[in-house]
Order: structure tokens, then C-alpha cells, then sequence
């Protein structure tokens, strides 16, 4: 099944805040074999919404809107709506009642504006919104097309969606079609030279199969995607093509899964019962937050030391006076020290993480210039050090250092 | 001048990878008065580029593409452009000649598939890529319409629209609109309260002037927008509006201009000579990774402690055994003793942040369910702490909590 997104709201076009939502959409409904056939961004301009909205109804038969459901004056997509499925807006009761319930949950005065929520299209169906205040509008066409109208704040959106909005879709369309992936994530090889040793396998893929390259910062995600009406067929096409890919990598593949970086050390960590603490210069708790965000880390993360200072390397982490003198702060045996002081004494962990580098604009010096990182990891295994120099702006030296430093970590724990 | 922008590429719409460059175009041009007009993302299938390119260029004078342009074979924007532009696909020596000295730098083999890159259309005008191996392509129409294709690797096309595509398109195109903006970020207000207070003022806003109302947790930015041809004009007309904004709001007033929360806190911090470190439990390093994040941070950020386990927040921190008996880890003592023990003890600092909350999905009860977060904020003022029971994911309270930390540490900086 094949759905269509109309993101509306200035506030993205104008880059104020960034559309998440249909990233959400794309992961949630991926598991049930639909896919997203195309994303339009529009303004809150009525031509710009209908526009977008009718092109979407051509080429879909589901098209799903976020945005643009709000109290305020900058919402249209409610009258946009009535225009394109006809009838007219009136008060719903029982969106009223909603409406007053969340505001005295949340203690917040009814004015005349949120009021206002409460004025639907007669030609939708309401799905009452559980999280906020704006309601949810089901409309279908005569030709069995539906659209979904859905609030634009993610948190709203998104509950609402994975428990209300996407089961009623699965049950209204009943689908022939699946759509099956297998994802792998390889690393020390750049896209081209991925490409390179996977022509002939390309050549060599059944009809409606396909291999697609997501190249991000130290890795390379493969998708290998089958289509076909007979679920288990493709099941087992893609598993006979996915082991070519496999053994073809070898060494290379880090993982064979459609996981985060974060996730993967979590479960190797989990699976030796090893607990890890970090001990972060240049990506000032980025790691700690990465591996933080995944629920139960707490099994295996103890805690961690952000150590931007040198006086903090020095006393809270024992780095030696003498090595930040003689190496400076971004060197080999100050992050070794970094690792062994966060992991050995402050935090007493079987493994642990650090990292020091010139995240820039600022701090690079003729041998150091701005990209320069080491960073250590130790496992039961020894420790390991490296240094890279990475290129970029600040955010994405931060980002690079961040993943190195976890495949790094997955590297070692997969050699227990 | 209005630019729309078609964003290829099936990573992004199955959901594997966010579209992060359109964002980023958006704030490049937006200072110049430009904007963004229309998004559409598309799959890596040459109907739907085609379509989605004719249909911007239908709508818009300058259309930006990213993506699909990589070495592999699911990037056949280069063949679709040719047939939209005419031409045909010719080896460009100049690419040729980039392609292999950017190899040589990164000490990659050149192997065919990566000298495919030099294949571009004989309709275009090639700009180098410095950042990679995929050239960008200028297309110009008889009617003076505008296409730049450029790569979809957000470091690669950021800096080369940055430097290149943007100056050139300014050049080519002389505009006669200007469109200013004033932002103002309120905290303490929702969304349906900030609108009901600014009815009347929006219905005096001149034509052409627009307020727009941008909620994220904790914190509504209101988006003032003007457009004229005469830019002087305009600039003090939104003078003249903003500072009406700014009197009706007053107290919830948290800054008048459109900064991210970590720049108006270093800001601060800069102002008042101070130094901050951090002590974070259930947003794991994520504090100190949002102003580490900022250029220069080095200055105020001194580090901080990922204080996960109980161990941690006793051993490191000296937080006391019985408190957390007594309280338990997420208790107003709690954070009251994490914050002076980063900043009093561990590392000497004027002010501090500490966090303890649970995030979830597991770790409550029946007194402290999963959104229950305790934080304290030390500045020269004292101690101001506080308890918040966030709605929500595991991401969303981590993300509400980092917020609120960091909006109560401007609040108590701006008493200074």
C-alpha cells in the first residue's frame, strides 16, 4: 500500500523547525509491507494545501496530513479540507467535550480560540485526539480514497497515529502486496567501492528486488527490498540474496540488522554482562546521550565523565599533568588515560569510551588542524586507540566521532 | 525569490534516513529575504523525479534537487534530468579530473563505477564538487527557470551550497522582494493562550505581515514576518509590531530573537564571566552535549557527570546514601546534592545543572510515574530546584527535561 504525506506549516519552510513526522509515518508503517510514495512540504496557504493535497489524491490512495489543525490564525487546513471534500464546518459535541477535558487536565483555561478546535467538517469522521486538543478528521472519497488529517506537534501526531490512526487504515485497506527488507551495516568501506564489488549481484536480482546504498558518517547501510503478492516467497528470495551480500562483505559487516549504532552496543554489552562508563572531551556527553536513549541502558551504562576542561581530565580522571604538557589534550595517552581513569577508578566498569579532539571552528593548531580526534576503548579484551581526522563542520565532527567511536566499540566487544 | 526544492531518494521515504537539507537551505536563504516555496520528496524512480521536477518548475523560478546522484545504481536523477533538459550524458574532463584527486586525497581506489561520475548531461554547466565525487549541475530554460542538482550527503551539499550555489544564484537572479523576520521565544504559555492574547494585534498587522505561532515542549517562538519591496520599510514596521509583541508578554518574555536555548544560556554565562557544569541522570549527557554543541562553549563549560547508577551519584558526587533511601534517586535532595557536588567539590564551577527523572518505559511507581523528572539549577543567585511530570516518550521527556533544564538556567541567569 502506497500513502502519500502533505506536511503543512511555514514554520518548516522557512526552517524553523524541522518535519519529523514523516520519517515516523515511513518507520511505522514499514513493518506491514506500506511504503511512503511521496512527501510534499507546503506552506499554510490555502492554493499551496489544495494543490498538494489533489495531486497527492491522484497518484494515492491514502494521503495523510500533518499540521495545520492548531487554534491560531496561521491554520487553514480545516477550511481547505471542507472546500475539497465538501459540506461545511460545524460544532461536534463530543470534540468540545474533549477539548475541555484536556484543558482541565492540564489546568489550563477554555478560551474562545482552543473553543474553536471544536468546529469539524461535516464530511469527515472525528478521531478523537487523546493527546492534545486539535481532532483528528477521517474523510473518504466515493472512489474509496481516504484522508487522514493529523495534528503537526510530533508527540500528538505520533501517539495518535501508532494507536489510532494506522490500525484503522490496516483495517479499512486490505492489501495483496508485500513488501520485504533485509538491512546491513558496513563498515571500512566507502559507498563506491560497495558498489563496485556488488555489480554482478545486482545484475543477478529477481524482478522487483532492489539494493539501495545509505551511506552515513563510518557506514554504509545496504537495504536489499522484494516485492512480490506471496509474503513467504519473498521472505525466502531475500534471505537466499542477503547471504550472497554477507559472504561477500565478510570482515566488513558490522551488523546484520536494520539497527542503531547505540543499540547494537547495548546488546552486546547485555549479552557478556559488561557495564561501560564514557569518558567525553570533544563530543562533550554525545555518546553518554546516544546510549542513554535507548530504554534499559541502564543495565550496562553506569554513568560517564565530560571532561571539556583539562582541569577536569586532570582531576576528576588523573590524566598526568605531565602527558596533557608533553602530547597536549587531543593525544593517544591522554585518552588512554581518559578510559582507565573514568573505568578503572571513578566508575568502576568492564568497559568504557573516550574521547578528545578539535571539534573546531576554533582550537587546531599546525599538527592538529580542526577534524583531529583520538579517541580509546577498552573491553575485557585490552584497550584500543586510534586517532582520525575527520572533515566537516563542528556538528558533523561531533556526529563522526560519536559513531567511530561506538563502531569502535562494537568492533572489539564482537572479538569476546 | 522563491526557491522549491525536490529531495530524492528511497532511504528517505521508507524512512532510514531523515531529509535534513531542505531545513538547511532554508535558513541559508532565508537572511536574503529568499524562501522555500514547496518540498517534495521522492523515490528513487525516474516517473517520480520527473514529475516532481516539472511540477516545482512549473511553480517556482530556482529549483533545487538533492540526492540521487551518487556512483550506484539506485541514483538515476542524472538520466532523468537529461531527458527533462536534453542533451545527452558526455564525459567531462574537469570532472574526471576532480573525481580522481579527490580519490587520491582519501587514498580510495578509482574504480569505474566511481569514474561513472564524470558522465554529466551536455546541457549543463558543471560546478565542482570539492567535497566529493558527484559533480552539481546548472540547468537553465529558455525562460530563464533554474535547476541545481546537487548531492544528497548533507555535509557534502550544505558546504558546497554554502559556497557556491548560493552566491551564483543570488548573482543570476536580482529580486525586488524583501521579506524580514523578528522572533520572540515565550516560555510559560501555551500555544492557545499566546493566540487568544494577540486576536486584536493580529488584526491590525498590516498587509503582508504575519504572525506565526511555532510551540515546541516548554517553549512557543513567535515568528513575526513582513514583506515589501522596500526593505527599510519594512525592517521598521516590524520594529514598530514586535515591540507591542514584547510589551503584551512581558515576564514570559525568555528572548527576544530566534537563538536555540544552549546559545542563549552560553550567552548569558559569557556575559556574567561564569562557569557551569553538569550532573545528569535521566538525560544522560544530553545537557552537556546541547552547549558543548555551540561554538566556543569551552569558554563556560567546564564538564560534567553522567550520573546513571545510583553509584555513581553517591561515589562520584557525594550525593548521601540515606537521601536516596529516604527520597529515592528522583527526589528534590537528590538533585539538590548532584548539583553541589559537580560544582562545589568535583568541579569548581559558579553554576550547575542537575537532572533525575524517569524516563521510561520502565522504573515507575506508583508515586512517581514515568515523566516524573526532579532538576536543580545552581547560579551565583542560589539554588532554585524543581519537579515536572512530562507527557510523553522516553525521547520526548528526555528532550522536555533538557529544555526546562536549560530554560530554568537562562531564567535564573537573566535575574542576575
Amino acid at each position: 500500500m502506497k500513502v502519500s504525506i502533505v506536511v503543512i506549516g511555514d514554520e518548516i519552510l522557512i526552517g524553523q523547525v524541522k518535519d519529523i513526522n514523516s520519517n515516523y509515518i515511513a518507520n511505522v508503517i514499514r513493518p506491514e509491507g506500506w511504503s511512503v510514495d511521496s512527501v510534499a512540504i507546503v506552506g499554510d496557504e490555502p492554493t499551496a494545501i489544495t494543490s498538494a493535497i489533489k495531486n497527492a489524491l491522484k497518484h494515492s490512495d491514502i494521503v495523510l496530513t500533518t499540521g495545520g489543525l492548531g487554534p491560531t490564525k496561521d491554520d487553514i487546513t480545516k477550511m481547505v479540507l471542507t472546500k475539497i471534500f465538501g459540506g461545511r464546518l460545524q460544532l461536534d459535541p463530543s470534540v468540545a467535550e474533549n477539548v475541555s477535558k484536556i484543558c482541565h487536565e492540564r489546568h489550563i483555561k477554555l478560551n474562545d480560540l482552543t473553543a474553536r478546535q471544536a468546529l469539524v467538517p461535516t464530511s469527515c469522521r472525528v478521531i478523537q485526539n487523546k493527546f492534545g486538543t486539535a481532532p483528528l478528521m477521517w474523510f473518504e472519497r466515493p472512489d474509496g480514497k481516504v484522508l487522514v488529517a493529523m495534528p503537526g506537534v510530533p508527540f500528538e501526531m505520533q501517539s495518535m497515529f501508532n494507536t489510532e490512526v494506522f490500525p484503522r487504515l490496516l483495517k479499512h485497506f486490505g492489501t495483496n502486496e508485500y513488501i520485504g527488507h533485509r538491512t546491513v551495516l558496513i563498515s571500512g568501506l566507502i559507498e563506491s567501492e560497495i558498489a563496485h564489488r556488488m555489480g554482478s549481484f545486482e545484475n543477478q536480482l529477481p524482478e522487483k528486488f532492489h539494493l539501495a546504498y545509505l551511506p552515513t558518517p563510518g557506514l554504509v547501510r545496504l537495504r536489499l527490498d522484494g516485492e512480490g503478492t506471496d509474503r513467504e516467497k519473498v521472505e525466502k528470495e531475500l534471505d537466499i540474496q542477503f547471504a550472497k551480500i554477507i559472504a561477500e562483505f565478510g570482515k566488513h559487516v558490522l551488523w546484520e540488522n536494520d539497527c542503531t549504532l547505540p543499540e547494537i552496543a547495548l546488546e552486546l554489552l547485555k549479552k557478556h554482562g559488561l557495564t561501560i562508563s564514557t569518558a567525553e572531551s570533544c563530543t562533550g556527553g554525545a555518546i553518554a546521550a546516544s546510549l542513554t536513549s535507548i530504554p534499559g541502558s541502564s543495565e550496562s551504562m553506569m554513568g560517564g565523565v565530560v571532561a571539556y576542561s583539562n582541569d577536569v581530565k586532570r582531576n576528576v580522571l588523573g590524566v598526568k599533568e605531565s602527558s596533557i604538557d608533553e602530547y597536549g589534550a587531543v593525544s593517544l595517552p591522554v585518552v588512554e588515560q581518559m578510559a582507565e581513569g573514568v573505568s578503572k577508578r571513578l566508575i568502576k566498569t568492564d568497559c568504557a569510551i573516550s574521547t578528545s579532539g578539535i571539534a573546531g571552528p576554533t582550537g587546531a593548531t599546525a599538527s592538529k588542524p580542526v577534524g583531529t580526534v583520538c579517541m580509546a576503548v577498552i573491553t575485557p579484551g585490552g584497550i584500543a586507540v586510534d586517532h582520525y581526522r575527520f572533515s566537516g563542520n563542528r556538528t558533523q565532527i561531533i556526529e563522526r566521532t560519536v559513531n567511530m567511536a561506538l563502531i569502535k566499540l562494537i568492533t572489539e566487544l564482537k572479538k569476546l
